[in-house]
């Protein structure tokens, strides 16, 4: 397969020169857009989205369809390798996501086993196969898995949390166990994301959203850890392309260096890390994707573009620079400011980089 | 007034040798004991054990009772300053705090007022006096108020948040209103806690429980640009006697050096940042209160003490160091989880400190 037509985003990611600063969101297809909602309802539940190839593919092209988005994420739950794992996953309503079998005894712990990603998670593969086919030439696709760590919490926990008590307990009391869901996990993760690889997808991103629960002994020992071991087993070029690897810890901003430590290509940035300290931080080890506040989409087109403006001119015209969010887009954005964001984006990175190409 | 027998939190806030690490635990008086719940459920609801002040002194000793903690903080909301300013607190069963009349029109942004503390406060500074007196001459009493940004993110919620989405809105769209609604609450901030000095307060801390929510450079100009405000109009001396002032911004652990640089005593730390790293970030400007994942408390009592011992280790021998936990103490915690943690920073800090003259 050759490049896409707009490789800015895997160029970006490879620090490579790019001719504006590419963008895409997290959570760019999803409920602020009526066209997901319709989809949705058709479909009858999110998990049949995410496990009908089709419906997926459809959702995945609805926000490039609107915006001139540069890369496309699969359509998926990041909770679908403990469902391959046997933990029953499903979706309370308005409650978010359970397990029906959570890990509460250690035999259940002991009994945890790799999925096969071509078995179990067929239906990832057939989407990402799908979308690449629907996409033709025109910008890559970002594959994706949930991080170890973030996973384990949802399988001891049984969903989400306030306080994370089980995981953060069994990672004190019993370590031993909570490596061992961990080691488990990493491996499954792994196979699930060199599955997407093979399948079609041309950089994949590590979500670990809940790693910065943990104090920093705990996020290098229980997360990054795992997250390396995944970084280190993924193949890193399929088709002859190289696939860029993201990392993204929400609430990492103390353990950048850390992060970028791991062979990844980029790290993601939540909203509350300064992007220029950050850059400062780790140099040209990596790229850095981010990091516009989420709730900044709901001011006026213009205070968008102050605040998107502000992270651009803070990183400055170099090489390696993704503008994303900080986190996911809220449900409640309204869909023409995303418009504003990506206009603005585009327009002030070429405007940045002929001052800067003139100064010079 | 002369100094408690017991000042040896006194004297780590303000970096002077002491004998062992003092310790007390955010949200030491709570639901987490089974006599604080039974003067509540006489008490009626949680706002009348608040505006009681022989109920509020009730509760504030409980946990001295059990516990050989080191310094008791004044049991009080952090909302009771925009409930004084009209707002109108109510706790809904189940749901956290909540104002009736939450800032949603610019005229009631405009018609904001600093609340007199000795009026509309009373109650509180009657509890302060009460509890001091109860104390005797045993350990100093904390005094403390929500930050201007923390208080005004529930003003204008009207409650808890998941987003913070109205305020934010706020921030980005109507800075001016914003700026406004906050220097009204530093100043009401800063009145509220020179009264609770004058009435007794041996210390006082600024809670910041959601400026870590910010960009980098929001946190800096709508939260801790009015906690700087807030610490310079404090009363630093009464009766003779130094008081000092602790700041602490729950996910501040980015930006430690800016806050050491506001005037404070001391910076509270929450349990992701790492205290060692803190500690020669700050260097000498500042005691540091912290850290211990409250989550930590859920383990066994061996478990706990290797988690305490960590945090003891890593600070070191040197002054300037308070014990507590990096936010409240679960209500799910065991009581007598409480004992070994107690035990372990004084015996503990005690040997690391006879180690440390032994080596010298």
């Amino acid at each position: 397969m050759t490049r896409p037509r707009n490789d800015t985003f895997l160029r970006a990611l490879m620090r490579e020169p790019v001719e504006y600063t590419p963008i895409w969101l997290m959570r760019q297809a999803g409920r602020y857009l009526p066209e997901y909602n319709e989809t949705r309802r058709r479909a009858g539940s999110f998990l049949n989205l995410c496990k009908n190839p089709a419906a997926a593919c459809e959702v995945t092209l609805q926000p490039l369809a609107r915006f001139e988005l540069d890369a496309a994420i699969l359509f998926s739950d990041i909770l679908t390798v403990p469902d391959a794992m046997g933990l029953g996953l499903y979706f309370a309503e308005g409650e978010g996501p359970k397990f029906e079998r959570p890990l509460r005894q250690e035999w259940e712990i002991r009994n945890l086993a790799v999925p096969d990603p071509y078995a179990e998670l067929r239906y990832v593969m057939d989407a990402v196969a799908e979308i690449r086919r629907a996409l033709g030439n025109s910008v890559p696709l970002i594959g994706f898995s949930g991080s170890p760590f973030t996973l384990a919490c949802y399988m001891v926990e049984g969903g989400g949390s306030d306080d994370f008590r089980r995981i953060k307990t069994l990672v004190y009391d019993r370590p031993d166990l909570a490596h061992h869901i961990l080691e488990v996990t990493a491996r499954a993760v792994t196979a699930y994301l060199n599955a997407q690889i093979e399948s079609g997808a041309q950089a994949v991103m590590l979500f670990d959203t809940w790693g910065g629960t943990l104090p920093a002994w705990a996020y290098r020992e229980f997360s990054l850890a795992y997250m390396q071991q995944v970084v280190q087993g993924l193949k890193r070029e399929h088709a002859g392309e190289r696939v860029p690897v993201i990392v993204f810890t929400k609430g990492g901003g103390q353990w950048l260096e850390q992060i970028a430590g791991i062979g990844c290509d980029a790290v993601g940035l939540d909203w509350t890390t300064d992007i220029a300290a950050a850059r400062a931080r780790v140099g040209d080890r990596v790229a850095l994707q981010g990091n516009l506040d989420p709730m900044a989409l709901f001011a006026s087109p213009e205070r968008i573009g102050d605040a998107a403006r502000r992270i651009l001119d803070d990183f400055g015209p170099g090489p390696g620079h993704v503008f994303n969010l900080g986190h996911g887009i809220s449900q409640f954005t309204p869909p023409e400011h995303v418009n504003a964001l990506v206009d603005c984006v585009h327009g002030h990175s070429r405007a940045l980089r002929a001052t800067s190409a003139t100064a010079a």
